[in-house]
């Protein structure tokens, strides 16, 4: 993991991808982008990862057809924001297909090279005439490097208050250096597994599409999907990756010291815009990392961890910046995952410091005061070790991040990342739509 | 079902109980009761059901083991509010014993006759001194009658702001009136399976423990366990009925009408309560059914309208009455129900009318204002059925609370209960110790 360098440019830092985003009229209101193109100028391997829900919504069922169809080979991708497409029955399945078609059009691709993704309101007909009256501007708007990126992440956001984007540069074995960038949008609607996000990466470097699927589906299950805002599960959640190849290293094909380079710095960016939509969730005004050790593999840990990260009542706390760690404790007792509630230790920490709060299952004197300040910070941890009779406890996690690790009884530790509730969560849901 | 009469008297409405409360000190501030006993002069039969949380608070641990112990022969509760006494070790646990005893001593019982439970904040020691103290008092504020019910549920009431209980009379076969009462306290930390709930039913009926068991089983299957505030399943659930026998029917030891006739009256009852706990949630503004017709089973149906009913960004939106179904259907398709939502169709009603907003999986078209009068009442329900494509769909529906049976694709249909997400959740919960 050593090596990893930020970039700017989100998803046009990786060599060969163009990006742009144009208002088509689709929100309501403001003056907004609401429509984006990414292209990549060579062949890519592509793959991604879609919403579990039973409702899905048109731009997710296309996607998944044309992933399919190209064999892993979708080297554009086109849109939308202000509508979701999701529960508008055939009439939206072929506005969806259409969408895709108008993209490929415009660049001259196979209808199946390119994916669509939608987000906004659900149930709405999507205003197709918008979308086509708008794509000469939307192909013109289409350049490389950072304005590119930023115009294409301006046209997916909704709810989202930041600009969620990122990109790495690493070196491969031979010393090849390769990009990857991704931008997302998701702040409400947040659960394991996923979100309402659309997330876009885009790397230079070269994969099959079956290595690059196995990375995708590793980075996501450790980063998106221990992601939870509000416990609802989106129609529309979508992480696609294409990797056109531009960085001409030997393409990855099997395991090996390239491809866990890639697959590493892969999960490095999925887990740093994870935090990013976390910190973003609506309403949110603080960032929770909830990081579990002592479990019996990384897989219960990461149940618990998100357990304790979705109870309306830690968040409610957190929000409060009151150390109710009783409520940790029985968000943990309801996750289905078993453990010995009297063994458990909890602290929290922040940059103000940390605190014990729980060891043996049952309260530790502390200052309350304390505490207070500690979870007043707008990035807090809470450290659960389900074996903390042994000395230190809490103290041992390496900096809060993916757990301890070494001295637990279990071997698995995870996090997961929430936010608090806060009364802006209630005001922005309680009257989305209007 | 016919012959239900309503009764005054909650818990002392059925003969041979009595009931106190008092004020022991043990909740912070206020002047208000916070410790309750409730006495039967007759031997019972009793059974209960407690939390599936791995964290139990201690009352939950010494309650399961007295029933084991007497035999189903509980005949007597002491419960107090402002302390859970959850997560509170070996010196909680001896705190609950000593408890027991104490309630056990002043009605000449055996330990085990004596179930105790409590309600409040978790991990801070139980204060057994302040309840000692309060016995003799206690003891001398058992009565019959209304006041003695009332003056039990004032004391283990916590966040709760309505006084939820009640009474039913009804007759078994050869003449016999029998009556049930129960009082529950119970507004957050509510999700199924149960809740942050004591509820306590009284019956002066003749049963065998095995008998009640199982009719207080089904009962709380179809009212608290289908009920969910926000998602957090507490520490300290307990539901507890004792029988003593005094209305001298024929003992109930076998299925068979009397036992049917008892059975259907304890639900009725129990969903009275149900409903009166999510009405009265954390900060609700209004009470939520939610009914699911043409479900392949009632199980199926449950799960559900629970996932519709514990959605966040269902319960914001009927908080800002807006008709936004898209999020019903996306709540119903990550519940982990196979059904086909092209088929589904969803209509919102209460006493301004009802509006049928979505069929065949997609958007009718229905005006904003009505749909929003609809929902700005203080009891609103959402109908789904799985099979809406039938003509009349959601019409169809016999009244809302148990939904349609007959004509439904599926034979399964069920009610769950809920309540929306406000403002006030939030400032409750962000500072509930404090």
């Amino acid at each position: 993991m050593e090596k990893l360098k930020e970039l700017p440019g989100g998803i046009c830092a990786p060599r060969g991808f163009k990006a742009g985003g144009v208002r088509a009229g689709i929100k309501a209101g403001a003056s907004k982008r609401d429509l984006a193109l990414v292209y990549s100028d060579r062949p890519c391997s592509s793959a991604a990862v879609f919403t579990r829900n039973r409702v899905q919504a048109a731009s997710v069922i296309v996607s998944r057809e044309h992933l399919k169809k190209s064999g892993g080979r979708i080297r554009a991708l086109i849109a939308n924001s202000g509508n979701a497409n999701a529960c508008t029955g055939e009439t939206g399945l072929a506005a969806a297909r259409r969408m895709a078609a108008l993209g490929a059009e415009k660049l001259a691709l196979r209808p199946e090279e390119c994916a669509v993704a939608s987000t906004g309101v659900i149930g709405v007909p999507l205003p197709l005439p918008l979308i086509e009256a708008a794509m000469d501007e939307l192909a013109a708007s289409l350049c490389t490097g950072a304005d590119g990126a930023l115009a294409a992440l301006e046209a997916i956001m909704t709810t989202d208050t930041r600009k969620k984007q990122g990109a790495l540069q690493c070196t491969l074995p031979r010393a090849h250096d390769i990009r990857i960038g991704a931008m997302t949008k998701g702040s409400g609607m947040i659960h394991p597994s996923m979100a309402t996000m659309i997330c876009l990466i885009t790397t230079d470097a070269a994969l099959s599409p079956a290595m690059l699927d196995r990375a995708l589906r590793r980075a996501v299950d450790r980063s998106f999907n221990r992601l939870t805002v509000d416990g609802d599960m989106s129609t529309n959640d979508m992480v696609l990756i294409m990797a056109g190849g531009a960085a001409e290293n030997e393409p990855i094909e099997t395991e090996g010291e390239a491809y866990e380079v890639f697959a590493g710095a892969l999960e490095t960016l999925c887990v740093k815009l994870a935090r990013a939509m976390a910190r973003d969730g609506e309403g949110a005004s603080r960032l929770i990392t909830v990081t579990v050790a002592g479990a019996a593999s990384e897989a219960d840990a990461a149940v618990l961890a998100r357990s304790v990260a979705g109870s309306s009542l830690v968040k409610a706390a957190c929000f409060g910046a009151d150390a109710n760690w009783g409520r940790v404790l029985c968000a943990l007792g309801y996750a289905g995952i078993p453990f010995d509630p009297a063994a458990a230790a909890i602290s929290f920490k922040s940059a103000e410091g940390s605190i014990p709060v729980c060891r043996d299952g049952a309260s530790l004197p502390f200052s309350e005061a304390e505490a207070k300040k500690i979870l007043s910070r707008d990035e807090i941890e809470i450290l659960i070790d389900l074996n903390g009779r042994r000395a230190g406890q809490a103290e041992s996690f390496s900096g809060g991040s993916e757990g301890a690790g070494s001295g637990s009884a279990g071997p698995g530790s995870a996090s997961a990342w929430g936010c608090d509730l806060s009364f802006e969560y209630v005001k922005i849901n309680g009257d989305y739509r209007s």
